[in-house]
């Protein structure tokens, strides 16, 4: 779905056709043309309208095929109804690209759909680059093509010097109520780019593109919605291949923030937690609100680099320096103690009832001796166990430029960083002024150590190994399974290979066929038949060994234990078909309607194991993810479950088991040993290939339990359940 | 240790003496003296120091007791060597109260903490109130009090106009660093007060005055530790009975936070989680930093109520609507459905690409059109459905004037609380301007949804019954065993009744004393007797009924299971008499030290329970605190528990449970039925009265487990231990 097409040259016009172009600039088909002349567009700017002859002082065309000249990019501004016949006049003259502002289509239900999938398969018919519609455009700030009718840009152009922050934004008011916050912070931007209803270029081929724009530095976006997850897989690595910080706010996650979104653009926004997913594992730093957005995209563009989690704060308040370590501690960071040498170096430079502990208290002593901080701030910049420091001041807007001069000097003598809070009197214009010497630097302590921690989670991204690395080693019945099972009918002929008289149209795999399509793929199943006699059973036992368990198999039986259909624990003959001859009376009675495939004898698991559930889902738009969890009151009463999307890295599988809330319990709690964590990460991996390689066969996979025993002892598959889609 | 003498009249004072005068209105002893002048004090301002025939234009004294009139303050700015005598000669004048600004006491170690309790004991003999030491002083705006050396209220007097938020602060800093930020905002104060290192006055007196004190109507706290916990729930609640707004910001989070607050006044920071606790129990509002404190203050200081939890979000950006409803989500605001009549409405006013649903979506239209935004706040504020609007715009100052006129006519109309948010370009200055016409506004959507929480956390709070119409009704028990203990040696006398042959001074209650003494006070525990030979076992077996269970009983044995000393299940004599012996031998060989009392030979408890933990542990600063949680993984692994300070109220109680994140447990899981929680809550509430009867005798109880079976089946102890002071 999306527009592979999406060329560099196309955000570098060379002639622009503004279609429903009007002389007011205050109207939508008017503004861009003001803007194109007013920021010093180089290229051609083409008016189309058939009322006038001349718009703001541009000859103009009745229509787009009648410009003498090639156009690479039209902008549409006309009602929805003319927009279509519009694109194929554009497609007509050889326009490369063009931007529909025009409203009234996928979000407005039905109608507006069709008339927006037409333009979507004209676009991708002809080869013609469709941006929206329902967007406010795009924004190439280097080269000054602002085909865009948001209100952001109606400032002075001397304003908006080009910089090297990309930005995406499914909505575009967002983006343009977003871009003078920008600036006031001092950020600028490579480009700036709405995407609307997307029905041709998306969110994900903007990513793409500035992840291999070399003006580009850090990319942000604001999503609503994934429509092709692949892609925005894709484009999220590529980010991350180039070094590029990429920082998403993402809404939805809440029933009314999903609903909201859906009315907006008309997409379905998608399970919030697999959203969150996807974003641990893509590298994407996830913001939760515009604010989080701009101040990590702001450190970010200062180039700051956290190496490690030591933070050191530095202040003239015990008081704020305390909450600020109590955010600390909520962003992961470390505030650290110091060495001997540091404590003792910062102690001769404090005064008597100052603090030399972290966080430092320079006191009131700062009014009268202005250099106390940054004094300290060079010794604690020495401090090869500092990683970091937060400086807060405040209050005396005289000693600024003392303070501000201290701090340039010493942090151009470090590659550490150092985030400076300006509190109280004053703070606008000396955040400002921070700012303007290249120190960064807030006006609220939360933003401060939140911008701090940014920096943190962009470290443990870029120090996540690369998913080619870390590739499960396959067994070799993994190989033969994928290369005999490629379709869901391959999986129904081997089940009634196994089962015989099973209906071939079953799409509920029972206990028995889905631990055996498991162990195709390699996991590990407890030995076990399917028997229908007890002569059977007893000749099945004495294979597997007693004591065993027995249980039920019917597609129609999910829940064998509510009913009595398992008898574990059997440990001779006799207990065997005394249980047998039970479990096929109990099951028989209250279930007459059950088809009865036979019984499960199986090898009985030892205790002490611990149980967990692995699971395979499909989201409509990332296809098969993982779960996992631990079995029991863990997943039904705590919800505690992890998620990722397949395929899974060894270190994806190391992050699931461990950011689960329970994790603590492969520890090995109440005096067991140390779960088996190698064999569930092997399993997650297996299970996460198969997942793949079974994407349009398997609608389902829940193993529950998957038991874990101490280490060096493995896991198996206790019980399990697969329906095929 | 609270100052019981503070008086209304202590911030009024008629003369205030400042010993330590200095001309230099920089220096600490000249900066109260040029702020009482400028700022307008109306009494007579007397310097002390023996350098100086005069200060500042006003005669200035050698000692204070030269001052030839009366003096009610002295403001004590010496060092901390000459603080003490000065005290004495403010004594000897008749001085009813000393603001010491002086450091170099409590927080700088044992030298320090001992003249600051010479200092607290001049006072407690003198009863002059004690203000600090190491404080920045108090204010009281409407007298133009400003008794300080703040840099805070180095401004133009004008702008600090007398108002009704009354300030707390134990940290002098951040007080300063708060004035302007507060100021800024347009909220204006009653009193500024901060209490340093508390040897007389403390934060829970301030509390108390402030809730008393007819000019506040909102109290804001900046706290780091509570020295005396009976008074400070007094004060919190003396504040919410005059119905006044209690918010606190309180650092010690994580450990350098609560580090760093020690460092700073030189007490020790409890434990946060009780603090957690006593806020909720006591109707206090928690911030957790500078920023959410102030909001929340400005809220109330205007007067807003949010009757409900129902929010429209009204804006001009459905992006930013999104994620403002995510953060509703976050704060426990729910963004409600719109009645058809109201939707009918809005779509009427609407552009068709416009939103009607919530969060509603104005679009773009709002820059020709600028009364959409406040047309469609009139159509929400007429639903009764609708408790609170958040409105969010911005980018077009120009049409500040109609939209501010809007609203405020609007807000006219209404009790409902509307939180206006202005973003991007003119931020400071829409914001600036629609506050000082009385509009609630911000600039940051995260901001506003914070306050509208606030609001609803209020609102929960003055719904919550008070105490008294909920204390538990006791049982008769509960009254007799009051009546018989009272001290640690009827605890220890009455054992010894129970198991003659214990050691009498042994602190470490058996499960069977424990579980006795429990019973005293008429909380439920199973059928069973004590006995020291497989014969007493028998005949109390046959008096219980079979099946029994047999524990060990040694104050030595804590970990019974562990050693093989409990034998569950015992259905006959014959497995009773096995099982005696086996247990004895297991235990003496496995723990030859023990001295064993004898075994417990008990009812067998019915399956199907739920295990629960209850216990008591002693606060060094609250004194009895409750913990409530569900026994095994959800204790150990998720620790899942919740806190109480006792006496509990019955609404406590049912807090307590409803908040543990396992709590659906209790409605009955995996086809179990509802749970007994009014047992639970009954128990919950007894315990609550013993630990307080029984304060200064018991160290520690564990309840673990207490069994919980399905509703009108009751709840036991199963297990418990008990350890004395």
């Amino acid at each position: 779905m999306t527009d592979s097409r999406f060329q560099k040259d196309f955000l570098n016009p060379k002639s622009i056709a503004v279609i429903g172009a009007a002389n007011d600039p205050a109207r939508i088909g008017g503004r861009p043309i003001d803007y194109l002349k007013r920021f010093g567009y180089q290229g051609q700017v083409y008016p189309v309208n058939p009322k006038y002859k001349e718009v703001m002082g541009l000859p103009c065309y009745p229509d787009v095929r009648s410009i003498p000249g090639p156009v690479d990019m039209a902008i549409v501004a006309l009602p929805a109804a003319g927009v279509l016949d519009s694109i194929r006049d554009c497609v007509t003259k050889g326009v490369k690209s063009a931007i529909i502002f025009s409203g009234g289509f996928g979000e407005l239900g039905a109608q507006g759909e069709k008339m927006q999938q037409d333009i979507a398969e004209v676009g991708r018919e002809s080869g013609i680059t469709i941006v929206g519609p329902n967007c406010l455009g795009v924004a190439n700030l280097r080269n000054r093509v602002i085909a865009t009718f948001s209100g952001g840009f109606n400032t002075e152009p001397s304003r908006i010097v080009p910089g090297t922050l990309g930005l995406v934004s499914q909505s575009g008011a967002l983006a343009g109520i977003l871009l003078p916050m920008a600036l006031e912070m001092g950020i600028s931007f490579s480009y700036w780019l709405t995407t609307g209803n997307e029905a041709g270029v998306q969110f994900a081929d903007c990513v793409s593109y500035l992840a291999q724009d070399p003006d580009t530095t850090v990319i942000g976006g604001y999503l609503e919605s994934v429509r092709d997850g692949d892609a925005f897989l894709k484009a999220a690595r590529a980010a991350r291949a180039s070094e590029k910080p990429l920082v998403i706010v993402k809404c939805g996650r809440s029933a009314a923030g999903a609903r909201a979104a859906m009315s907006h653009t008309g997409a379905l926004t998608g399970e919030d937690e697999i959203y969150e997913a996807v974003f641990k594992q893509a590298g994407i730093i996830r913001a939760y609100d515009v604010q989080e957005l701009l101040d990590a995209l702001y450190v970010f563009g200062l180039g700051l680099r956290l190496r490690g989690k030591k933070i050191a704060i530095l202040g003239m308040s015990g008081g704020i320096g305390a909450l600020m370590a109590d955010i600390c501690a909520e962003c992961g960071l470390e505030v650290t103690s110091f060495s001997a040498k540091t404590t003792d170096e910062l102690r001769r430079r404090l005064p008597p009832f100052g603090s030399a502990l972290n966080p430092i208290d320079v006191t009131a002593q700062f009014w009268t001796d202005p250099t106390i901080i940054t004094d300290c701030l060079q010794i604690l910049l020495r401090d090869n166990l500092i990683d970091g420091v937060l400086v807060l001041t405040g209050l005396a807007i005289g000693s600024l430029d003392i303070f501000s001069d201290g701090v340039s000097t010493a942090v151009q003598s470090t590659n550490k960083p150092v985030i400076v809070t300006w509190m109280s009197t004053g703070h606008n214009e000396a955040v400002t002024r921070l700012r303007a010497k290249g120190i960064a630097a807030f006006d609220d302590p939360r933003r401060s150590v939140g911008a701090m921690g940014v920096l943190a989670a962009r470290e443990d991204i870029i120090n996540t190994p690369e998913a080619g690395e870390l590739s499960v080693a396959f067994t070799s019945s993994h190989h033969k399974a994928a290369s005999i099972i490629g379709s869901q009918n391959d999986v129904l002929r081997i089940c009634r290979e196994w089962v015989p008289d099973r209906p071939s149209e079953c799409k509920v795999l029972t206990e028995y066929e889905a631990k055996r399509l498991l162990s195709m793929f390699g996991l590990p199943i407890p030995r076990g038949e399917i028997v229908r006699s007890v002569e059977e059973a007893v000749r099945a036992a004495d294979r597997i060994g007693y004591p065993v368990v027995l249980k039920v198999q019917s597609p129609q039986i999910l829940h064998k234990t509510d009913i009595g259909g398992v008898k574990l624990n059997l440990s001779s003959r006799e207990e065997l078909e005394m249980a047998f001859d039970g479990v096929v009376d109990t099951c028989r009675k209250s279930r007459p309607e059950a088809h009865i495939y036979g019984l499960l004898v199986e090898e009985m698991l030892p205790k002490g194991g611990t149980e967990t559930i692995v699971g395979i889902s499909q989201d409509p738009v990332f296809g098969p993810v993982i779960v996992f969890g631990f079995g029991g009151v863990f997943v039904e009463i705590m919800r505690d479950v992890s998620r990722r999307v397949a395929p899974l890295t060894r270190w994806d599988a190391e992050k699931m088991i461990r950011e689960l809330r329970a994790s603590a319990i492969l520890n090995g709690v109440r005096g067991m040993p140390r779960r088996d964590v190698d064999a569930l990460i092997q399993i997650l991996l297996q299970i996460s290939e198969m997942a793949l390689h079974l994407r349009d066969v398997v609608a389902e996979l829940d193993i529950n339990p998957l038991v874990v025993w101490s280490e060096g002892q493995g896991a198996k598959v206790a019980d399990a359940l697969v329906v095929l889609k």
